[in-house]
């Protein structure tokens, strides 16, 4: 038979594309090598925040005293909460499992080769036999990198390095963990096993922390994990790991740290190498496959979502890329954008993040205002924050006076941002906003605080 | 002098339009008879928030062998918690009464009273002095209403039977605790004092509990609560205070539960009663000053906002009539409207609510479609919530494809329902929302969920 679209990859973009796509008649077969729910529900966002939010009940209980709550003997039993991260992740899968079948989605667990384009359509080859559909979605996601690293390669399989893979499936909480690199995942990771009661030490290449996000937020990030005892070795560049250290260049000196475990956390690359996208001769920009705004590649039929095409690298940007593609192939009229993406760190306290930062909206020549508030505008924030030193920042196109860019480090801030990434999509203007009700007493009515004193 | 506005009554409503009206431009006076900030920050919003704050910290510890974390002796001092409470109080107003003086607002802390209406403008009195001013503003609020019934007024003469003001400064947590009415306030506080160790029973009128909420959400609040121990007589009438039980009526019989205190939480009234309203002929409903859209009485240059209106008693409906009400003295145009106005119980879980219900909608006529999802869609949810039984309703107005109503029982719900807000007050339809990316992995994500299942 020939089906109506091919995926290949079972993770958030691809899963949904396939339900969405069943949804709008399309007979659809998937492939997937590994599980269902891909990076993101297996060895991700989903079991790293099964792990942070046992991490934030043990800080509770440690930290209560300033709220009049004392617990005595406060454990983390870390192999019970791997467990119970197993038994989320198998519950959820399950449940995708379940969407799919209930789509009618056909789903063959193997690896997936692109052979050729034919009259019927595309030749898909897996596990000895070959598949044909009118259209293809390349949602095979990203790996870890592994850096060419003296030493790395074999730490990594003698199990002394780990990726986020390895590192969500050890049993014990090791004394001294290295992280090396301190992106979110390199953040989150640092943040539970600091919890939990290891000696973390952060190396990472540039002279910040988190990223792209906003430069203060970054600062005060790092200030609030000083305080919890995690060591951060920024500006720094990882020259070897060895049996129990990692060495370093530190301002053009050698240095190393003492290491049990070490999490290589420095980023991911597209996973495009042996899909046989070349038998299309499909459009790549190094690993990445090239989308339009249609998540179209050069190839008509042909579309990628997710990690693959390198633009975003988060699972709910690979939803909504997912989303386009099917929406095009199904003659719905939508276009991918990527002005209001957030961005969350699980930290605590967390950090979320949508839009232009003051950076990103300079380089573009925007013509902007930025206004800084503490959180403690926010009576909640007092409430439920002692000494926290949070702030929130929004960023205003003073052309449109419209919201461009809001970064926040609070609690509550995951949840909080999917508002604002709501008024910078819709475009609302800062007026408009301003009659918006924000319930009292919130963390959230720090949004509104600093649009009036804009 | 004659000021351009005097504002009775410096709570949410009232301390907010000072300001705005002061950075208007306008000379403004401020009375206050008890302490800025009002009952939502003295014996309110603000106070109640620490409390439940400690009271979740030490549920997490108590609760927290469900996800690997174990404590012993998990114990809350109540007097630290007060304690705390009023720090947290001192500060915030210190905050609003440094913001009102920085903007140049006179303040006399004395107990106003409407005079009349003379050439010059509007008169009013206090602690012996005349003050005029060419408009006013009544943000008088509103007190707790203790009931008509048998032995009330002598039990709370003698410190047996408590309001919300009371309570809150109460030294010791006690052993047996009767909360006469099942509305937020009394919710909250039967949260606070399961959660520290009382045995508390909630003898409410009606045969729900949470006023208007949506009666499933209603429903589950009343099992999680049942669970932790909080004893509920629904449909009960309160016949009596005598000292040391509370009897009332169910099914026709007389029963009584046995109390070491009583909270009074059946409601509040405009505290409209010696304003001199009667002195300029304002229009009233029984105790509420009656209000147009531009937040005007009957009277050109006298408004009101907040619980004296009786509209809705919510701080942050206050805040915004307030803004109205100035923008309206500024030549400002703009209307105040309830469509989309937030209600929050801060129990654990959390309650959050936004615009129609069900049954609001069936009254109004509105041809409307409904989705209820559980809130296992939401990963974050499953892996914060072992067990969880949350859910999330939303309602859509199937003539304009908008959404007209969100109710949710989840963890984060007070933090998740300004998004809500946000898409109803400005009518974004339910295509528009689909192109909203929410952060993943995040109980919010729940919406975008049941917009995709309609």
């Amino acid at each position: 038979m020939i089906y109506d679209l091919i995926v290949i990859g079972g993770g958030p973009g691809g899963y949904n594309a396939c339900e969405k796509a069943a949804a709008g008649g399309l007979k659809v077969l998937l492939f997937e090598q590994r599980n269902v729910g891909g990076v993101c529900l297996n060895e991700g966002c989903i079991p790293t925040k099964t792990f942070l939010y046992s991490a934030k009940l043990a800080d509770g209980a440690n930290h209560g005293a300033k709220y009049g709550v004392y617990a005595n003997g406060v454990t983390v039993k870390h192999e019970e909460v791997v467990a119970r991260k197993d038994k989320v992740v198998k519950q959820l899968t399950g449940g995708i499992r379940a969407a799919l079948k209930g789509h009618g989605v056909e789903i063959v667990e193997a690896t997936a080769h692109i052979e050729k384009k034919s009259a019927e359509g595309y030749n898909v080859s897996a596990a000895g036999k070959t598949y044909t559909a009118k259209r293809l979605l390349i949602a095979a996601g990203s790996e870890a990198i592994v850096p060419p690293i003296p030493g790395v390669k074999e730490q990594y399989a003698a199990g002394f390095c780990m990726t986020n893979r390895e590192i969500l499936d050890m049993k014990e909480v090791p004394e001294k963990l290295v992280v090396i690199g301190g992106g979110v995942i390199g953040l989150e990771m640092a943040s539970y096993f600091n919890s939990v009661g290891s000696k973390v030490t952060v190396v990472e290449m540039l002279n910040k922390i988190g990223g792209p996000i906003d430069s203060e937020i970054s600062k005060l990030l790092q200030k609030n994990y000083e305080k919890k005892g995690v060591t951060f070795n920024l500006g720094c560049r990882v020259t070897a790991v060895e049996p129990g250290k990692v060495v370093f260049e530190k301002d053009g000196k050698t240095e190393s740290v003492a290491a049990d475990k070490v999490l290589l956390s420095i980023g991911r690359r597209a996973a495009s190498k042996d899909l046989g996208l070349e038998n299309l001769g499909i459009a790549m920009d190094r690993a990445a496959v090239i989308t339009d705004e249609h998540m179209q590649t050069n190839m008509p039929g042909v579309y990628a979502c997710g990690d693959i095409n390198g633009k975003s690298m988060l699972a709910h940007t690979a939803y909504r890329e997912g989303e386009v593609a099917v929406n095009n192939m199904l003659g719905i009229r939508d276009k991918m954008h990527y002005n209001a993406i957030p961005g969350v760190i699980y930290t605590n306290p967390e950090v979320g993040t949508v839009g232009e930062t003051e950076e990103t909206a300079k380089a573009k020549g925007i013509d902007y205002v930025a206004k800084t508030i503490t959180m403690r505008y926010a009576g909640r924030y007092v409430a439920e924050n002692e000494g926290g030193d949070g702030i929130l920042k929004i960023i205003v196109d003073k052309k449109w006076n419209k919201l461009i860019g809001v970064h926040m480090i609070t609690n509550y801030a995951s949840e909080i941002i999917y508002g604002c990434c709501t008024m910078i999509e819709k475009g609302i203007t800062i007026d408009e906003i301003k009659k918006v009700v924000f319930p009292h007493p919130t963390v959230c009515e720090a949004i509104r605080e600093a649009i009036f004193m804009l």
